[in-house]
């Protein structure tokens, strides 16, 4: 196993408007991306990676002259790694609405005589959107059918979406760590972020750009609440239990005293720095509306009749954000339509955030599964 | 069962400094208390009933000319209730630092010569000095040895350090989902309701009284934060699910959409509109800072070794702030010491906030424990 190396972000432009499932659409806007390893002849052997929250087209590799670059899966996807870019042709894609280069809030709205941002304005994106954003990327790219649709927590659900709208696009959907929908407390918690950003007077509104300013109080609180919920109550315990930090002052409300809270501020902190804060509006409200079986009166099982695909299902004991038993959901709603699926429940203590962590018996699965994959497709590349 | 009709607040004033774990000193200071029910001829009758964070003296009974004035445990104390006040002489007691009459950081600062209120000069509190300033009420009312003490959640704290603080001054302990300590999630959960407040522009340092103005932004984000831990996952599942609310609009960031989310930000908002920033702050500090075992090495079994009274232990299955399991952390230790000990897992779907609702399980284990309680103290009273 060894890492990619050096890599570079690519762009593409779209001048026909994006019909979005809130009637709205995204007119004339750009998709920053990024490609691993080499498309072979048949076009069979592509991988999509689909991020969540926190993430980007930036899925592996690092960028030259640039310190602490890393991708934020290259423990799992480069050359001999368990998504082998020496077999797979592995593409990311970042999201539009997000905020790492793709069109987002931050960027001028069109509808502007003065080319303001969209702020507030940018229209609401949901999983589904999304998804059809990534297709007409990977139709550019000359893809009929991708091999496999990847991704954890929210990208998780982008890849069952795929199999849902585009189901004869992809052979496999490999689904991590997601749910196949919000319960009502995740959609508590995504409230409370959002309630911290846009009470912070830095917000104005959503148009924060024009003021020079940054919501970072709220951002901060966000980031926080939203990092409990990626650990488990046992990984934080066994972190950091009730030990104080170095400095603390003894008896005082004004100034963190314990070890946890100054990691949950450093956290909040550092995101508040680089996080677009129309985004998470956006993203987090992507995550409340996903909820594929609405449509079919809450039955999983009618709306997976749809798929056509094989799929990997992964998830992890601790993860209280999306448990183990919305995967099974999901499984059984599989099961029943008589698909090929496959699901592993990895006993891992560090809770939601697992899905991007090195675990053995996790990336033993994904491998296995992507091996599998590559056989099928005739991707044999070079030996790991 | 009836209720106790209207009850009135009164109050005690302390000239002599209460020395506090900090190492500081709260000087000249108001206490605010109820009493319901009459202290028998052999003062043996008396149970004091302490509070955890958003509640008060006002345990039972109601206020006359005040609408929805009920005492905040109601269900349980009042004639022929589990906690019979025929037979009882029932204390409420608001702790200092809290923000129902006692003296609390919105009271001038002694210190200051313009009179200017404490804010957040306020003394830290601990757990230990509110059960200090207790019993110094307790001395007052000339009642040397308590019936009982009686507290949930962070009232059952205060409940725990009276059975350790003053052994012989209480035959019974009843300490309902309560924990011998935080958890790092638990103070993890703190510290972003805290920063939510004192990152509020409105706070000024903890001195918003002089500018007129309430952190509300920051009060509301914190009371929605500790709404979502105080429910279960089911029970918020059951209540509300993934409902749109009456007024929901389609696709917006900017509005709720989901009930949860309008029913969390009205909590948030009412909560906001009585609720003082600096004692909260205080009060969660309380929290953190409770733990009895630190001076012993962490070992709860030696900690309780001082402790002489009977204990009453009760915990929800669906708690998952204060779950079964850190009860059964103390009920090893009482047993460990060859205490008396009972304990009860109550199967209840309402998370924490189990410990103040009406469940014929629950109360029939308090009935039980406090009948024992009044015949041994011969305060057999009215006839139920």
């Amino acid at each position: 196993m060894s890492d990619l190396g050096f890599v570079s972000p690519q762009s593409l432009h779209f001048a026909e408007p994006l019909a979005l499932r809130s009637g709205q659409q995204l007119a004339d806007y750009t998709i920053v991306y990024e490609t691993y390893g080499t498309l072979n002849a048949e076009r069979s052997n592509a991988v999509l990676v689909c991020h969540a929250l926190n993430a980007s087209h930036h899925v592996a590799g690092r960028y030259e002259n640039q310190a602490r670059s890393e991708g934020w899966w290259n423990n799992l996807v480069g050359p001999g790694k368990p998504l082998d870019t020496d077999r797979f042709f592995v593409i990311g894609i970042s999201n539009p609405g997000s905020c790492f280069g793709s069109t987002g809030p931050m960027h001028p709205n069109p509808a502007s005589a003065s080319g303001r941002p969209y702020g507030a304005d940018f229209p609401v994106m949901t999983v589904e959107d999304w998804v059809d954003a990534q297709a007409r990327v990977i139709d550019r790219l000359g893809i009929d059918t991708l091999a496999g649709v990847l991704g954890g927590s929210l990208g998780g659900m982008q890849a069952l979406a795929w199999a849902l709208r585009h189901p004869t696009r992809l052979r496999q959907c490999i689904a991590v760590a997601t749910a196949p929908n919000l319960s009502a407390q995740n959609i508590a918690f995504n409230e409370v972020a959002r309630r911290a950003i846009v009470t912070d007077p830095d917000f104005h509104g959503g148009h924060f750009y024009e003021h020079g300013v940054v919501p970072r109080r709220g951002l901060t609180v966000a980031r926080m609440i939203g990092h409990i919920t990626y650990l488990s109550d046992d990984a934080m315990e066994a972190k950091f239990g009730r030990d104080l930090h170095a400095a603390a002052l003894g008896y005082t409300t004004r100034d963190t005293e314990f070890q946890i809270e100054s990691y949950l501020r450093h956290q909040g902190d550092k995101f508040s720095e680089y996080f677009d804060a129309n985004s998470y509006l956006l993203i987090t409200r992507a995550l409340d509306y996903f909820d594929p079986a609405r449509e079919h009166g809450g039955d999983l099982t009618a709306t997976f009749a749809a798929a056509r695909c094989r799929f990997q299902l992964v998830s992890f004991s601790t993860d209280w954000r999306f448990a183990p038993a919305r995967s099974r959901e999901i499984v059984k709603a599989l099961v029943d339509n008589q698909l090929d699926v496959s699901y592993a429940e990895i006993d891992a203590p560090h809770g939601h955030d697992a899905f991007l962590l090195e675990d053995p018996r996790y990336h033993g699965v994904l491998r296995a599964s992507f091996d599998n994959l590559a056989r099928e497709v005739g991707a044999t590349g070079a030996a790991p």
